[in-house]
């Protein structure tokens, strides 16, 4: 369906389409142009990098696994603290407790009475919030060449977005598409990591420097992003028939080699990922008609790809 | 278990929540602060409207209705055009081909066959793009206070969100979530409407003023949202059997006045929608520590609720 030229209108509204009617392009003036799947295509090994698996961690439901990677340069004690809870086995058998549409999937224990809620094994039940972090010139760190209404300063830092303060020197994860955040009531040390939420919607940067985030999604965030929605306003199902239950969650770590989902996630300190930015700020494929001259943070793609096994 | 103080970090996520705090706040200095849900709370009724039923569609599914408003003002032809093949009887009977990840949901006619696909009774087949149209005096219009990076100028129109250039006096509608697009091909002229999509993910900006957007999601987006994703990379239904079939659309005007979704659109043309902005821009509710002093266009809630009716 996509590489028939006729197709009325079906292939418009992605840069894949544009890939493939780039090849019949008469337009000499554009040729450099490269579309960001041309860009990947034409990627060298060594412009991926394996997440660590002591920073990879699994969550498995009955529909299958979500893959997330933590950043632990950004949020490092809840990182540990969200391991502890996973190796105490915290997670296993809790649920899924929340969709809001447009918004957040959220999980955790549903219990509301303290005295029966699931307890902290050896996982701190109390943790200030890491909501920035002092910049360290060790960061790596890729500029957004454009203005950004939430931060004085954006861009990405070992596969993350992320913003900057040049003045308080300070650094923190931005919310975006699939940002993993940890859940916490109105007391700032109240979010230890045993409610953890991922952003399903469009991009709430409000909540940046409010709240701790501690990575992001980086396989199968669509077996979030389609559950069914809770009861409005804040998307809470109403009764646990409704939760979806969790089967466990992992540090990859723990989890034989074999069994574990081999990905590789592009990097973003360098020529190509900076490329990649200017072909979505700029496109020039045969479908655009105005350039945007201009991306927005989560707009940016942070690509990930099953690693070949050569097996097969 | 929103109205418990415990609640271990259930809470923090929301609008909502912060609503159910207030009450309990006692620090004075913020008293004035109003959440948006406690400014929707204050409304009077002249702060809602009634979209007209002839600029309100439905997109009858097993699961449900969405209802969707059309903007003409914005896309008048395709306005039209769009009510033309949904008087034919157009849609009834296809089905949703395409569910992309943090993008679109697209309907239509998955033929690819020109041949053998349905043909188009008195709708028009092809009609030039209204990617912006001229800012006339009379066109209300809100204006947000920040900087955006996709446009001279955002705001608000009649319950839409739009962009403006004061320099060449263009305006038009802006992709954010919810917002219903008109598929095209390459050339600008390729769409008609007979190819409609959904944003469903972080608004795709850079679409903006490159193909026509004829209204937005009021009612039911959820039954779009949640559908299963298709195959990557551009999320079309590998089978027809995966396809979401489409009972048939309606114009309301056409639907007994007892079938109709009764809704009211918050009116963006009053004191209260700038309350609502700001509130939203400077959250000074307890759970918040940084208010952002700054909000994105689409950021921006366009509150809808079911009309009173009286019955009980």
């Amino acid at each position: 369906m996509r590489t028939k030229p006729f197709v009325r209108t079906l292939l418009a509204l992605s840069l894949s389409s544009a890939t493939l009617f780039a090849v019949q392009a008469q337009d000499a003036a554009p040729a450099a142009y490269r579309t960001v799947n041309e860009l990947i295509a034409a990627s060298a090994p060594e412009d991926w990098r394996t997440p660590n698996p002591e920073n990879t961690l699994y969550l498995e439901l009955a529909s299958g696994r979500v893959v997330f990677e933590l950043a632990p340069a950004f949020a490092p004690k809840h990182a540990e603290n969200i391991r502890t809870l996973i190796r105490d086995g915290y997670f296993d058998g809790l649920a899924i407790i929340r969709s809001q549409d447009n918004y957040v999937v959220q999980w955790g224990d549903p219990e509301e009475d303290e005295k029966k809620a699931r307890p902290f094994k050896t996982a701190k039940a109390k943790l200030a919030g890491e909501f920035t972090v002092p910049w360290q010139d060790s960061m790596p760190f890729t500029r957004l060449p454009d203005d950004d209404g939430y931060a004085q300063v954006v861009g990405f830092s070992n596969g993350f977005w992320i913003g900057r303060d040049l003045r308080t020197q300070e650094t923190w994860l931005t919310h975006c598409y699939g940002t993993l955040g940890v859940a916490r009531g109105n007391e700032t040390d109240s979010g230890n990591g045993a409610q953890l939420y991922v952003t399903t919607g469009h991009a709430p940067r409000h909540l940046d420097r409010n709240i701790t985030l501690a990575g992001r999604v980086i396989h199968g965030i669509e077996l979030l992003s389609t559950l069914p929605r809770g009861a409005p306003p804040m998307g809470f199902y109403a009764t646990p028939e409704q939760r979806i239950p969790i089967k466990s969650m992992h540090v990859a770590t723990d989890v034989p080699e074999k069994d574990r989902t081999p990905l590789e996630v592009l990097r973003t300190d360098t020529p190509l990922f900076t490329q990649i930015i200017e072909s979505k700020r700029n496109r020039r494929d045969p479908w655009t008609q105005l350039p945007a001259g201009h991306i927005e943070l989560c707009n940016v793609p942070l690509p990930v790809r099953l690693k070949a096994t050569g097996t097969d």
